[in-house]
């Protein structure tokens, strides 16, 4: 595959041998067939390594287009840096060559770190820009509005084909839209009442009116719909674009599905963060630093440490019986490392459906119903394995069977509170984030000691 | 959204009324009505609710074209259940209007179920069809032979741009390509010399030959490349097709990138099944049957088990010291708890750095490096919070610091097994699903008693 033409340090080496020549004609040149070989992003990404003083060099050789096609491959809060080391002037006209939407992103990093920075780059934009740039700022960046393209090639109905692939070629060539695949048909007031495909366009008759071919059903959203739902709409209906309209049906944008396979992964990734019990990241792991990483993960793991903390309690207030039944202690990681397990299957599993609309709330019953016969099954071969394990241990008939049923309360335990939490702190609004596999199995570990030693007293008769 | 617009269950009500009409026409016109309004996975897989009587009656008002933009919809195995349920005939004319990789999974989705059917339904397709799919049935279904379409437009580099754009409107006409945006310029023997946007022919003169026009270095990948890494070239080149070439440069076919989100949704669900300690589903989980859901759980779910078996035997080898200090025993969950939360934070966010190509089996010492600074950072804090849990248990300052220096080695150690070993055994080989959360977890938790008796040992002097 190409991305193995040339490792990243070797790249690191010759952006810096590039720094070094002063050279912009050749450099340029160089520049641009890296990010023909090579993922974009790992070129972007490679400007991060660079000393202060190489990227000084570099950028001072590197036209503002292409200086803005590797910004917009960072993330925000890194292509923030990036632009910060740059004049306002220069960060002003790299950004007038970036999307408004990849722009407002980076704008809004910037802010976050220097509020009077970013006021003063938007400043420096041409008026035009710098207004659209402002108008998106007004949307969180999650959100249709916050993610939407402006520069869209618009016609009136009464256009004819001919005048329409005029309007996109003047459009194109000027980079005054982000996509030429769809066209959007506005009436008065910029009210969307159809949409066309270049491939339609195309297809029809040149004097033929866009009205007689543009279709008159399609999806929109609004602005403040959330980004990973678009992205999904736009995944499902296998479209290239979808327009964003206001509550009157005014076209105010569009997501092009360019930023659809970055959201779904960045939202994935999210999840799996989640699931695996930290906060997301939100910059990729290796350019993470330790303090960050410990950061994301403190917080969770001294909560997960409180919640687990009370097992303490549960076996003290159980002193007598494990003093009674040494034995009984052998069991105690068994027990409650299987209910973890069975919990973190069905949990992850539950939470991904959700995630992909799969499952919601109304789902819940049938779910439960579902789950609990699964455990069913997997409970009648955990007993059995539990007996033997139990009998390998010398135990004699009565704690193998205390063992072994309490392994089946405890399967069937930890697969209804891991099919039915995922879905109940969701309809409560609780940030799903709470619900991650170690979350579940600290709340079985606890859960389960009790059923353990509750089944010890009655059947050991303790 | 436009999903919320109908429910699934009136969805199912809607088709079955539809099936009753028995009016061809009617129904053909309110199918496509529902795809337009709604997602299409979610009209195809509502076909699947009805009962076979309902969905013969529904597919005979059908077109072949809608059926197979339905069809199209499906996971293979739940498409080919539906092709093996029409007659040989109609089946074969329904693949015949999808595009030949779709068609291609579904005839293979069809033979694991009945090999005989496949073949049969492939001798009734038309032969020219019907060649194309036996063609692309022979790479695997998760590389780039196996979702590549064949349908593309080719030119020949001394086309002119007005000649290549009239090629590409009779093409789009008869349905002979899946893309229009891109065309590629083949010299002798179909060998690939060039690649070209709509965009670029739409803007070039009319009489300049593409050969002036098209680009000359251009990403491809082997028939063999894994889907995963085809999705993410695409991804990160923002291309919305990638050519597939054999080892002597000729045009096999291209991976067009409307299939990209659906790779990358299928691969993230597959890593947090496998994360979560199951074996993935390969269906959306709401029809799964309980069967299934068991079958993919239990096998883990006992390996982990006898894994986790060998902690009985560790308390049993330390029953002296467990009898002698009973209050050992109220730490034993907390502890191995603290390192299994450690762990599953640690490799989940490895394996997602992994499957992103973030990191590779270069950078362990780097990785290792950066987690034991974040293991110590960790442990600090733990070490705190363990030594005031242990207090308000009452105990003795000496079970105190046991405790407490036990949980600070329990972090560093899972903290550098979690990260590492993803890395090696996936430089071994083994299949990634072995590295999932709960198997991190299971192995700290023996490990982790060791490390906890052994210092209880020394410092109780037991």
């Amino acid at each position: 595959m190409v991305q193995d033409v040339l490792m990243r340090d070797e790249m690191a080496e010759r952006l810096r041998a590039l720094a070094a020549t002063h050279q912009p004609e050749y450099t340029e040149a160089e520049v641009h067939r890296l990010l023909d070989l090579l993922p974009n992003r790992d070129v972007a990404e490679t400007l991060l390594e660079l000393s202060p003083q190489e990227l000084a060099d570099l950028v001072a050789q590197l036209s503002d287009e292409t200086l803005a096609e590797l910004v917009a491959e960072l993330e925000p809060i890194e292509g923030a840096s990036l632009l910060l080391r740059l004049t306002r002037v220069r960060a002003a006209d790299v950004l007038e060559e970036m999307d408004p939407d990849d722009a407002a992103d980076m704008v809004q990093a910037v802010g976050a770190v220097d509020e009077r920075a970013a006021e003063d780059i938007l400043t420096e934009m041409e008026p035009l820009e710098g207004e659209e740039v402002r108008g998106l700022l007004a949307y969180p960046d999650d959100s249709a509005g916050g993610i939407m393209t402006t520069r869209v090639v618009t016609v009136r109905p009464d256009t004819t084909a001919a005048e329409a692939l005029t309007s996109v070629r003047r459009l194109a060539e000027e980079e005054r839209t982000e996509t030429i695949y769809y066209l959007y048909v506005t009436g008065t007031d910029r009210r969307l009442v159809g949409v066309l495909s270049l491939r339609e366009l195309v297809l029809s008759p040149p004097t033929r009116a866009v009205s007689g071919v543009m279709r008159r059903t399609f999806a929109t959203v609004p602005p403040a719909a959330d980004q990973e739902a678009v992205a999904r709409l736009l995944t499902e209906k296998h479209l290239l674009a979808l327009p964003v309209v206001d509550a009157e049906g005014r076209l105010l944008g569009i997501v092009t599905n360019d930023d659809v396979a970055d959201i779904l992964q960045e939202e994935a990734t999210e999840d799996i963060q989640h699931l695996g019990g930290s906060q997301p990241l939100e910059v990729p792991y290796p350019r993470a630093s330790v303090w960050l990483l410990a950061r994301k993960r403190m917080g969770w793991l001294l909560l997960l440490f409180a919640a687990e903390a009370y097992t303490g309690s549960v076996l003290r207030a159980f002193e007598d019986e494990l003093q009674a039944v040494v034995a009984l202690t052998f069991f105690i990681p068994l027990l409650i490392g299987t209910g973890g397990n069975i919990g973190s299957q069905v949990t992850t599993t539950v939470i991904r459906a959700q995630a992909l609309g799969e499952v919601r709330f109304g789902d819940l019953f049938r779910i439960l119903w579902k789950e609990l016969r699964v455990a069913l099954l997997l409970a009648t071969a955990m007993f059995g394995a539990t007996y033997l394990r139990a009998w390998t241990l010398d135990q004699p008939v009565d704690v193998r069977l205390t063992v072994s049923l309490s392994v089946v309360l405890i399967v069937i335990w930890a697969g209804t509170v891991g099919s039915i939490l995922p879905l109940v702190l969701r309809r409560l609004r609780v940030d799903p984030a709470v619900v991650s596999a170690p979350f579940i199995t600290t709340l079985v570990d606890g859960t389960g000691l009790i059923i353990y030693f509750e089944v010890a007293r009655r059947l050991l008769k303790l």
